[in-house]
């Protein structure tokens, strides 16, 4: 078992490891109390069952809701649902609520419990390899506008994040190969130690490791930049082109591919500018692949630059992009709006 | 022009005057910038122009929203709505949204400004005497839950509360009365140099006095205890008995006037409980009737305990209520749940 603590502006501890006892855990973050669990219609139901009876005997009141998979899910109206179910269970200031499940339900979960009476308690459950290595920790909560991702949400931390790798078991590979999107992300912001484990063949058997070589590092960058205004921009890595191709898709195209295809498009562009040496994009690209991942779309470069413009990502009449300019060495650069057509197209017509 | 400062986690100024000079007083808050000016349809039309063209004079690109007045679009469909137009407009996380209203529109607005993109900048230009003494100050943000009211929102700072009395001028008496309700309940917290203003016949005369003892009341208890652990729960004198009417009520009873028969109710039940002398409930009950206000409901208390008991006040199983011990010197009270009915009760059946 891993204790990886994340001195954000609330503390707390990111718990990895196989057959987590997720009751005994929680209560020594949070005192019994009241509480909803959220997991969505993907979590199998054995996974959800012992969570529940595990935390119940811990002397938790547990109530719990079950959102559709996927990311249609993460909109203001199944806010709304879990917010007035949270009322409906009397969840009042000194109660939490749980998230258990990938992205979606740990991105809405935490929204809700960041707003909910102006704020309680939440905890994060991650089910799947993406939630793992990426968005159950760090804060960072959402839902989606129809103007585009993530457009509402708050910076609001975990009392806890408690990782059970044998959750990872039963994920699809196109769900397991989104997660590593996101990890191999990691390895090249990180450094070799990360990125060379995802040309070798022992990845599953040491994926406790990796989420914690993940974790570790967000968590770092975290603890330096909670709110986003410079260093952490770094981790948006592949998802200023990757959040275009979820919305041009109908977010058909899952959040780890277009992030893949975003990271080897962005790595392409870099080098064709100049940003980036010869051959940072056949590296990254040969990891991705490998890994079952895509690394390229259908989208023209005028579509992308326009869905990538209503991104939070822009400032006025800049954008900031994340530059690969080596393995554990990305950089940060300003573009003006006007120029970001231009540099994504240098990437797709190669 | 009175400047109140107030040191919250972000400070900020609340300026009090007569035709203040808004562009020129937001700019030097807030650098021009886009932003979406949200008012709603009961601010007259000329006061809407009046902001718009002088802080477009200064620099600003406004757009402007107007909501359907009344508690009513206080509720997720119209902030989802707001959030959109935002996006819309191209806000960015430099720009701005500005609150020209009355409670509702403040704190709708601030809630909205709050979570776009994870929280961009928002100002406060109360045209209400109830937003202008109360809720335009102090950061409180939220929207009413089918469940009860203010049950989802956010602590979130403005950058400046701007607030011209002229504005104040075309007000209706019932809408003057209940600001009035807040302020009395001002004066009931902070003693007789506030509170003996209410029986006197210059009222009006001397309302930009009034809102700033109000604010300068109210900002230094935000500053001991901006996210209310403790002393700001003060501020809800007469809010649990009120916010149970305005939800048994549909809404159609006004929140200042609900919050007048609650103050009232809570002085009567106080002291027949005994935790306030003799005479403290007609002290409060003459002040309420003299500036028009009502001092009692029709619920029983079984009602207004079921509901109160679905407000954010409520903690496990008590419920901190506000007890008037003397004018200046209120009280927190922790009751059982299952004792409120009957504490209420001794407030009613006088």
């Amino acid at each position: 078992m891993n204790t990886i603590h994340i001195e954000a502006s609330k503390p707390y501890d990111v718990i990895i490891g196989k057959d987590l006892d997720m009751g005994q855990l929680l209560e020594s973050a949070v005192s019994p109390c009241r509480t909803v669990l959220v997991s969505d219609s993907n979590v199998p139901l054995k996974y959800r069952q012992k969570v529940v009876r595990s935390i119940r005997n811990c002397g938790f009141d547990v109530c719990t809701m079950v959102i559709p998979a996927g990311e249609e899910s993460k909109n203001m109206e199944t806010l709304e649902g879990l917010l007035e179910y949270m009322a409906d269970c009397g969840l009042t200031r000194t109660d939490c609520v749980i998230a258990l499940g990938g992205g979606v339900v740990g991105d809405l979960t935490g929204f809700a419990a960041g707003c909910y009476l102006r704020g309680i308690k939440y905890v994060q459950m991650p089910t799947t390899l993406l939630a793992a290595v990426d968005s159950s920790v760090g804060g960072k909560t959402a839902i989606d506008l129809m103007a585009g991702k993530n457009l509402a949400g708050l910076f609001y931390q975990p009392e806890v994040v408690l990782c059970d790798v044998s959750f990872l078991d039963s994920l699809p590979e196109d769900v397991f190969a989104c997660g590593l999107a996101e990890a191999i992300k990691t390895g090249v912001l990180s450094g070799h130690e990360l990125f060379d484990r995802f040309s070798r063949p022992d990845i599953k058997e040491n994926i406790a490791e990796i989420i914690s070589l993940c974790v570790r590092y967000k968590g770092d960058v975290v603890q330096r930049d909670e709110f986003e205004t410079g260093e952490r921009k770094l981790l948006n890595l592949g998802h200023t082109i990757g959040h275009a191709i979820e919305k041009l898709s109908g977010y058909e195209i899952a959040h780890g591919q277009a992030v893949a295809m975003g990271m080897a498009m962005m790595a392409r562009s870099a080098e064709a500018m100049g940003d980036a040496p010869e051959g940072m994009a056949e590296t990254i690209e040969k990891v991705l692949t490998a890994n079952g991942l895509p690394t390229d779309c259908e989208y023209s470069a005028g579509q992308l630059a326009q869905f990538a413009l209503n991104d939070k990502k822009r400032t006025g009449d800049e954008i900031t992009i994340v530059i690969p300019a080596a393995i554990g060495e990305c950089t940060l650069k300003k573009l003006p709006v006007s120029e970001l057509k231009d540099y994504i197209s240098a990437g797709i017509s190669k």
